[in-house]
């Protein structure tokens, strides 16, 4: 039944998101506003809180209809102290963001990190519904996870776990942004699979590739998954081998959790079936091999863009507080 | 206050051992007998109960100054329904060991993955005493973990996680038995190591690795850290690298779930200082230089032949029923 509303804040590098959500997870209202980092902690704060009054009064809402407030932000997070223990982002470090929202508002408020929020918004409400045990992984510039453990999100000891990105599978590998060698993102990101899709063509020129990313003027990561779709060979050999690079640090995951569900969500999630169908068949065939585990589902992420605010409202509703 | 007792049994492919516990993790006592494997999980639950008996009558103890009982089990175990899924060393495939054991003894039992147990013992009474998120490895032939989060013992669901040892760190590297490539086992566990002594062995034959392994009647784990003591440079080649592998690992596992602390059990934690003092130098550099993470401790395990037993008893007590 839906009976409470919260507010669910998405604080990003470039743009904060404010969403209304029930607790059914269902997202009333939405607004946001430029972050404009650098900036002072208090003043980012007060914006967040003025422009949360503001999208109340648009929905002929108080915020005596709002039951707690919820706080996604990129970085290492410590939810326990409400602090940002570092954020490259939003170039805070060992600063409180919980304290100043709580005066504020004068609510109940939780922040964690973003692809934490995402995982647990996907949890509650998404794809990974009635699942105890999940991980999330999120596939963009970089890779990043968030896990659901027996139904409580696990941060690692002071927020600082859940980095599955910069797991090494090689290692001696591919340097890493983070200083180690091999990091799981620089084999299975968008951004490497666009470096690999480049190599492709570089190698093959007369790839579809080449004419498709004429044609929209750059690589993405979507250019392979298009030329794969009219049969390219060249195509379909950068998608087989990146899936594989994917399933490489699932498998890890597997062997670490083995959760009951994979979520993927981020841009490539996108690619659909050929992705999903793919990871699915590869990841469950390494498992069956190895003679000892059960089968893994895996499922693309349902709440897409909204995953951040609905998960940072998901923090706070009463489930998570046990 | 020591105030009750409990059994903790630990089943292993040769023998099992029996222990009274009291609640502060003492061993009052302590017998074994051998597995005899292949045979019927009722016949190898009777002689546990019996032999049960004979070590409560030698301490002039009956059934009724007992609990409850843990049990250890090596393979796959789902704790939650008290049965093997799979362990190729007692040739058991998906039987229920806790039921047998509970009509016997006719009070609670509770069983799980040895390495499990010992992991939790090592937490409520041995080297992570105090700590609440605790990764433990313990390094033989393959690599063993077991993993407590937020205070609790996470066996992955269904029974089938914490398999660190088979998180692959070269995806196109060793093959491994379990079907997969680059298994962290196959670089950082005992047989690697004694592997990889070999190897320098035929390449430095002159190596002091030479002598002892003549004197001693073969190579061990232990064969490159003894050269190594006497500054042998084939042999501290060996360790170095050796300890890179393993902290390779134990990184991997800080970005996914950066616990407090690591503990190092298995023949090879012995070698003390050398090589406790090493990966946590090497593996904080990791930490540090990216930059995010706060520290983490690296201690060897205390309770050592004990752990089995002693974390098998931690099971059934109170504080783990919650």
């Amino acid at each position: 039944m839906e009976r409470d509303l919260y507010l669910g804040i998405d604080v990003g590098g470039t743009n904060v998101k404010i969403g209304i959500v029930s607790n059914l997870g269902r997202l009333v209202a939405i607004s946001s506003f430029k972050t404009k980092i650098p900036r002072t902690i208090d003043s980012l704060c007060e914006e967040i809180y003025t422009e949360s009054l503001k999208l109340l009064e648009k929905e002929n809402l108080t915020l005596a209809n709002i039951k707690s407030v919820g706080c996604g932000l990129p970085g290492v997070i410590n939810s326990k102290l409400g602090t940002i223990v570092l954020s490259s982002n939003l170039k805070f470090r060992d600063a409180n963001f919980r304290d100043p929202l709580e005066k504020l508002f004068y609510k109940k408020v939780v922040v964690s990190n973003d692809a934490n929020c995402a995982a647990l918004g996907e949890q509650r409400f998404g794809s990974a519904k009635n699942y105890t045990d999940v991980v999330f992984i999120t596939i963009g510039t970089g890779i990043g996870s968030g896990f659901i453990l027996k139904n409580k999100l696990y941060e690692g000891f002071g927020g600082a776990g859940a980095e599955a990105g910069h797991m090494s599978i090689d290692y001696n590998g591919l340097e890493c942004t983070c200083g180690n060698k091999g990091c799981w993102e620089q084999y299975a990101s968008g951004s490497a699979l666009i470096k690999q899709t480049k190599l492709a063509l570089e190698k093959n020129p007369n790839s579809l590739i080449g004419y498709i990313s004429k044609k929209v003027g750059k690589i993405s990561a979507r250019t392979a998954f298009e030329a794969a779709k009219y049969g390219d060979a060249t195509a379909n050999k950068v998608i087989e081998k990146y899936i594989d690079y994917l399933v490489v640090g699932l498998y890890n995951l597997v062997n670490i959790f083995h959760p009951q569900i994979f979520i993927l969500g981020g841009g490539i999630s996108n690619e659909g079936a050929r992705l999903i169908n793919t990871v699915n068949e590869k990841l469950n065939n390494k498992i069956v091999k190895s003679h000892m585990l059960p089968k893994v589902v895996v499922k693309k992420a349902a709440l897409e863009n909204q995953a951040g605010v609905i998960g940072a409202a998901a923090l706070v509703m009463d489930e998570y507080q046990k």
